[in-house]
């Protein structure tokens, strides 16, 4: 059974381990509550899990440790697991499927784990893992369902509890739910009118849905841009902690996620992966009861794919008015595209790139579609620009942004 | 004249002012040094630029204080002032050019400055600043050549003595000098065994110009993604600073320092401006001595338009082998997008633009050009879908990359 005392076990285990991050005041991130974030994302290995990993790990007898362990990850567990075995002078394996990121696979064999790179997804790969534990006698580290792996992670609660004096509210990542797990019942075993509040994706509720249903339920499958917390069946540990000890669960879209990471990028200079970032979105977009409190929200993890955060970017650029893309109908003739640069730069847009097509049935025989994407400097420019096109005698295409 | 007391002083002032930020040990900055970074990006306002501003403001007389501030800036040393003179409990103006990021203005108002748009650059914006300070007896905040203002920054060189013990080296960003003439001063004064590098933009190199031509010399311009150095003639405190306290200036170039800022988001999980990220350049491409040291960075800020971020990443990602643009001659016939797609997809590439070119007077009557852009793991797997394209009888042309 998992008891205070070894939430308080792990953290003296880990005292010169991990590093025991910073809360961070963060103004932006609400106007009606003092919010803190616990950059979590600044851990070891990216993310939180290290905590976890460390401490079953330093638990297992020396028989265990002899042989070594296995874990099946693409994320943040594989990083995590690899770094404390390797602390902990130990072997450790980890199953990935085939199609994971490069950048993830290296990451991991740098932290001095073997790769054991599995044809499918991550179902095989978790079937190839338990193959080879029960070949070599290796420990199976599992990524939430765990009490030792839960109590690892439980040391962010009592960390929370000395850093902020007067804490009201601290709102949590759900994957699986091991994270949520070890902080509730840290943080309510000694303060119970401390609200702990969990987050899970829109795609990818697993965690709110059995909650709601009184009952452990398995999703069909997850989407979400929070690949970390994309879990389709919550643990029975945490599924048992979750119900006893969390206020709350509520869920966040890919589109709040996304300011969510670009807010954090703006005014806090910090990347934060999807997963990470989920408990931001849910104090921003009003999902949890936060007025007039103290609050923090756990930023889990920074361990997101480049390609993605490209994709955030873009998005916010667009939904910020930051940059545009406009189509503009027009009558097939020399000086068109002289007259529209001349508009756009005028009014201080700045154009990256231009695309012409013809031959559109909908349209005039000498007409033509001009496509402008561009960098501007917010909304009211954007209009500025198309009014002036406009009145110059040219006709836009109705476009989203 | 610049003292050890009086950098002792702002310390002293600044303790409940600004956040003591953490060193962060980042080893993938360098294979041959332990590298740690001053991350002053996580600084309040997102810069160290405010505890130069906030002691300087501190110093003031009363009716000093009573009259109000001027500082002229689009960057960080706005957001300083701003802040240190809200702070402080006393009115600041900024005089800003009017084609400043919106982004920077919001912010500096923000933080309880009155802005002053002024048309035209960032000269113009200085002389406005001049003129109201006559007119109203404001006093003018120098961003960089006062010693109160560089006696504040110096404040980071005590708290490096005070975190790392074993220092062997800083190196630090270098615009108008006010930063390292600071941490310099401290540093030396302490334990003149520390090594100090300075670093410039290679588009914007006037202080090492001036330190190598042993004469204060003004850049006829300035060019460069570090904007928060773009400085084009350094002050006289601090050359003479620099003369006496910098043990070597170096410059980075753009690319250099686009590769940092994605290491540091990659690794590190933190954003860094151009300027912010020059010193970890210049560890990253070996242009300091470091083997076997103990090396700060000093991350100067963050406050990077998410603009230039977005291009910063997009080149980052094609230097990478991340993502690749492809243009392919092709005889124009049904099928040809069908066989591409299907080469691209069976090695794995991901299709995110394609855009079709004919009639070019140096190709085939029925020839045409094919631009594919596609996110790809590495080069390797580049390398083999050119390899596959090639096997099925189609022409790349040659693409830098």
């Amino acid at each position: 059974m998992l008891t205070l005392d070894k939430i308080y076990h792990a953290s003296y285990v880990l005292k010169d381990v991990i590093r025991r991050t910073d809360l961070i005041h963060a103004p932006q991130i609400s106007s009606t509550a003092t919010v803190y974030l616990k950059p979590e994302n600044l851990q070891l290995t990216g993310s939180f899990k290290v905590r976890g990993s460390y401490y079953k790990i330093s638990q297992l007898s020396d028989d265990e440790k002899a042989k070594g362990v296995i874990a099946c990850s693409a994320g943040n567990h594989a990083q995590g697991v690899a770094l404390a075995a390797t602390k902990n002078g130990i072997k450790s394996t980890i199953c990935l499927p085939d199609c994971a990121p490069i950048s993830k696979v290296e990451a991991t064999k740098k932290y001095g784990a073997e790769i054991c790179l599995v044809e499918g997804v991550y179902d095989d790969a978790y079937q190839k893992a338990l193959q080879l534990r029960d070949e070599n006698g290796y420990t199976f580290i599992h990524p939430f369902d765990d009490e030792d792996v839960i109590a690892g992670q439980g040391t962010i609660g009592l960390e929370l509890l000395d850093q902020l004096k007067n804490i009201d509210v601290v709102i949590v990542p759900i994957g699986g739910g091991g994270l949520i797990s070890g902080v509730a019942f840290a943080i309510k075993s000694l303060n119970p009118n401390v609200k702990v509040y969990g987050v899970q994706s829109s795609g990818a509720p697993s965690m709110f849905n059995s909650i709601k249903n009184k009952k452990i339920e398995r999703l069909p499958g997850v989407s979400t841009i929070a690949d970390g917390i994309a879990v389709k069946e919550p643990g029975q540990n945490t599924f048992n902690l979750c119900s006893k000890y969390v206020d709350k669960i509520v869920t966040v879209t890919d589109d709040e996620v996304s300011s969510a990471i670009l807010s954090m990028i703006e005014h806090q200079k910090l990347i934060a992966e999807g997963a990470g970032a989920v408990a931001v979105a849910a104090a921003m977009f009003n999902k949890v009861p936060i007025e007039g409190k103290n609050v923090v929200c756990l930023v889990s993890g920074g361990n997101i794919d480049v390609t993605i955060l490209d994709r955030v970017i873009k998005r916010g650029l667009l939904t910020a008015g930051r940059s545009c893309a406009l189509t503009i109908e027009l009558i097939d003739k020399p000086g068109q595209l002289l007259l529209i640069s001349k508009i756009i730069a005028e009014n201080g847009g700045n154009v990256i790139s231009v695309h012409h097509e013809r031959a559109n049935a909908s349209m005039d025989i000498n007409g033509c579609f001009l496509r402008v994407n561009m960098e501007t400097r917010n909304f009211e420019q954007i209009e500025q620009i198309k009014s002036a096109l406009i009145k110059a005698g040219l006709k836009l295409e109705n476009n989203k942004f």
